[in-house]
């Protein structure tokens, strides 16, 4: 794996190592760290990478690594850049046939994701996005209930992501996150929406298997000064009738990072909360709920297939994250033996959603522009 | 306290009675508990009535008890049935000269309201309206902190109150409960969110003390066949830039009574549940969360006040409803005294609260009908 | 009703008078609510008692009483004085004809606790000791489902009562409560294990209808100064092979009246926290855990007999003490009426309960005086 | 680094492997992952090990690693063997100056883990033992906030560690880890003691910083036929007068991995649970307790330094284990560079913890034996 982005004092970049690095099933091998070639060098030095193998670009790496034997170059660019800086470098990696994972949302804007998307259809390469919420067993336990039946017909969804960590205006401190996350220019048409809103979406389709049609949406930015809201509000219709609330702040004082999702249907109900993401309530008519825990009986094959160690020593973030790495390294060792991929371990987020979360984004802006007025998605 | 409605069988009315018993101030003397005379006569037995103040009708009630000597009469004439019947006894007690006790919503119409709220007004009567989770000593806790400018100036409120016992037809099956608020000739405009969203709304506004300026209601009936909203999504703008989100349902599977709020401000956030009402959590920016809880530590006078047992003895829904019949018992008898009562004990819902829950409800199917657009209240 | 005790300024009488009240099938009629008769008489004022019925003593109340014609007079006393004013009124009562509720521990002595139940086994009367955590609706749901064997044959038990309030020499600052609980001549010979610790007996043996048979237990005094245990560490030895641990605290700082059961069978585990007293956890072997709660689902009908509002609707200590009030109020009712109670309102602690835990409290001082040495029970 | 034993099918193999490459500061060069040289061979293969440092046996591995040229060769053994393997890989590894990382109990007995403890004192080389759960930042967070005096002089402790998983007896269905755990010749003098027991006390002192005097241990064997104990009820008396309980179960039906810690101090008390591991309860008197959380305000340096991502990106078990080896990394690396390590990365558990271990290990069964009575530690 080579890695653009991810340098020094970065976040997600280190993320991203972890994560890959996690399963034993790759090795960051080489990297464009930083924009600034001894920024790049010195930080591949903190990853035991050798030197030559650090670049300046990547386009110096995608052209170097190409020409290595095939046994050494790398297999899979990571992308961890800000929003903006995601296109270049995933379109370069695909077509120079390297396969990409990239951090979302996929790019800084819709027709940036859906060239992506013809790239990623014309080579047949593979795609992740790391809509990494998406990777706890306890998420695809949801999914797998829905889609056997189990809580009957979906009716209503509430899904909600606040955070309170841009409460004040740290952007102004040199706070490096912050920055360019509240800046249009680096993040895209919408601040807190497109940052976490964009998880909220992804996270309701995927679990329930059912696409937003309508949304009304009352954006807002309570912080004087900043340019891209940090809060919203939105009302959702789905396709076959069910109902949604989907809100995300970054304004919400004393919030860590709540990802939650409660999902109703004709039979039972299910609630998931990220921050203590091995829980999963299971709720019935007349009957006692039910605390689904990651290990715990007989839980979906899905499930099972995403969680590493025995119930009750808690699973977090960074193993839900390489999920999605360990099953892009299997899809990709599977097509180096001509083999076909267990279909457990080909369940990521692609391309698609990325274009799908741009669409979505989109379409929360031009409500909100509208005075909160339903558009459909 | 004479009593309209309640008999056998009858939920509410039974919870009125242990309300009103709870703290000894007052004593339940008469009733019309049924139109059925046969049936209230045989319901005041059980609850040690002589029989000679079992009466058959709520005016029988008035018009005997007036006569009564003003220390054997009733003070206070106390409303438990259906919506639809709330108007008329309400409006000849306080004709009357009796002070009232109603349950909420407040009447059948807002016209109807109003004119008991212009009739209170004129005789100065006391008219309590039993949103009776305002009753909760963590509640007023949470208004006293907000009043007191400990969480700064309020951003954003999410206030909900999923149910699920009406998930199925159960109207069908005889449930008296589910069938007459189910009947939009019972219930009024408004199912789901007349009966549990005007708790929420009114919730909302008593812990902020923000008025709700415009709403966006898209409500949905789930249920096949059944006449009125079973489910409510709400987008609301209050007065001063504050953002809100209001749902409530009566069919999201597996939710007993689950009526929280969280409100966020510039300094913190409050979070309160009803069905752990004796915790508040109070949330701060870079700081840990606080565990409020009634009873421990230097809470506000409101709060204290409004609590009977040591920390950690569990005071439940009965008790908070339980503290608007006190607070009205304390506020007769200042008045028999000729005193002033303690302003911490003239905290209770008014006639007013309901005139604003029949707008409220108004305004709901306003907006929905209109496709949830949004419209001004 | 008469009451012994409990006039202004007391905790524990209120909570009586609330208890009893609560379900509108016991009148507070009388009462000796002080030693002083002229306190006794203003807090007769406060309750609405007849001035004539407010007694300088228990035992002018009880005499008096006895005389007022058989519809008039009071039927049961209740007691709410401190331990070492328990036996004298219970006696008298009982000896003259009146049924008691007395809070416990029952008496000062095992020798005055052996003379009650002797007394009682032989008038026939009522005898309810406020054991008042028996009351709760899951703790019946507990009892029934070890009963019906489902979890199987119990081996492990876990009960445990941590308060806070006794952590510093409290009773030193005129605090009332803390001051007669730490002095051996009105507490008795143990101080936290006799007032809480006692509760935890009484409940584990209560749910798992297994009694302790052999007990090595650690009694500390951790407040310099204090003449009576505020902490103890017990491990017990029940019938049939379980094992179990209770420890009980006065000075474990920020809990508050934690008392809390875990119970582990052959099938299953069960869990209860008094002070989130509405849900049962019910544990099984590779399969979810379940949230018993309150009113949701099929109970066993001794719980639902002890439940009286729908779901979600807390209930909490004063209606679980209300419970056994309204049980003795429905005994005393059959036996006017000369018909057998329903059984499932038979079920309150009685003086043998007293007599046991009395028995406790001996053997817990009588081990740890021997180095917390091991002994039969 | 080289491992020892964790080939295929091995449960705390795979747990070392990812904790290890989780920070990307050791890599995995060579193993003897089986007794049997076919399968370490293929376990090999399976971490992607060149084939010639896939060794048959540990003695080869040690051997032949040993000529490897310095930058070449492994620095570090790690083994996670059943406990009866574990000291003569890590005696001859000491021997031929190699660090060691083991998996816990450190020795089948006592005097091995003295040998042990007097080999790393003459070699001067790391040791680290993996009581892993005192890896996580609340537990450090915990530890730091008692050394400096925040709770107080600390009065009780009570540390529980129930499962569930060996309630019925599994071992005789060929599960693996309940084979060797409940098989004397392999596991030890203790089943569930010494296997999970010994964790406990290890936190427990740990966090404290006081050493257990005293102790009073009530073992059982529940299953019928094991050979070894299951569940252990055992009260502490530590240094200073402080007391304590520990209990821990291995039949504790629906339990899972449930480690947690009560202390009280004279000033406060702290709560942490090993299954929501990034939030620590901090108890104060008459003030709210407050939710303190991996990430959140200012915590001490010693819990910052153990946490990799932001606040509400939950770190798990496999975090907590990583700071073990990453640790160990940290300080090698000193050594290789010739500076000294920042004590914050200094803090693992040791050899010496190891011999603690046993000795308390030991004590449970003596004291159990002599039927439970009061033995020295």
């Amino acid at each position: 794996m080579g890695m653009v982005g991810g340098g020094r004092g970065a976040f997600i970049g280190g993320v991203h190592r972890m994560a890959a690095a996690l399963d034993g099933q790759i090795e960051l091998v080489c990297g464009a760290f930083s924009s600034n070639p001894e920024k790049s060098k010195a930080s591949a030095a903190d990853f035991f990478i050798a030197p030559e193998r650090a670049y300046g670009s990547f386009a110096e790496m995608i052209e170097t690594e190409k020409k290595l034997p095939e046994d050494v170059r790398m297999d899979v660019v990571s992308i961890v850049t800000p929003n903006h800086v995601h296109f270049a470098p995933a379109k370069m990696a695909l077509e120079n046939g390297f396969h990409v994972v990239c951090d979302k949302p996929v790019t800084f804007t819709l027709a940036e994701a859906k060239e992506l998307e013809k790239l990623v259809e014309e080579t047949g390469l593979i795609f992740a996005l790391t809509h990494n919420y998406t990777g706890y067993p306890m998420v695809k336990q949801a999914k797998a209930m829905i889609k056997n039946g189990e809580i009957g017909t979906i009716r209503k969804v509430v899904v909600e992501y606040p955070q309170g960590w841009l409460a004040t205006k740290i952007e102004d401190s040199g706070q490096k996150q912050a920055a360019w996350r509240t800046d249009p220019t680096k993040s895209g048409a919408s601040g807190c929406m497109g940052d976490i809103g964009s998880h909220a979406e992804n996270l309701a389709e995927y679990i329930t298997g059912l696409k937003i049609k309508e949304l009304c949406a009352d954006l807002t930015t309570f912080v004087n000064g900043r340019l891209l809201d940090d809060d919203g509000n939105v009302l959702l219709r789905f396709e076959g009738g069910t109902k949604g609330i989907l809100h995300a702040s970054q304004i919400s004082v004393g919030e860590e990072n709540d990802l939650n999702i409660r999902v109703y249907g004709t039979k039972g109900g299910l609630q998931w909360r990220q921050m203590e993401p091995n829980t999963l309530l299971v709720k019935w008519m007349d009957k006692p709920t039910q605390i689904y825990r990651t290990g715990v009986g007989e839980l979906s094959p899905e499930a099972n297939a995403h969680s590493r160690i025995p119930a009750g020593h808690p699973e977090g973030y960074l193993e839900a994250f390489a999920n999605i790495y360990r099953n892009v390294a299997f899809c990709i060792q599977a097509r180096l033996k001509g083999e076909e991929v267990n279909p457990l371990y080909a369940d990521f987020p692609t391309v698609s959603d990325g274009v799908r979360g741009m669409e979505f984004i989109g379409k929360l802006v031009e409500s909100n522009e509208k005075g909160a007025a339903w558009v459909a998605l």
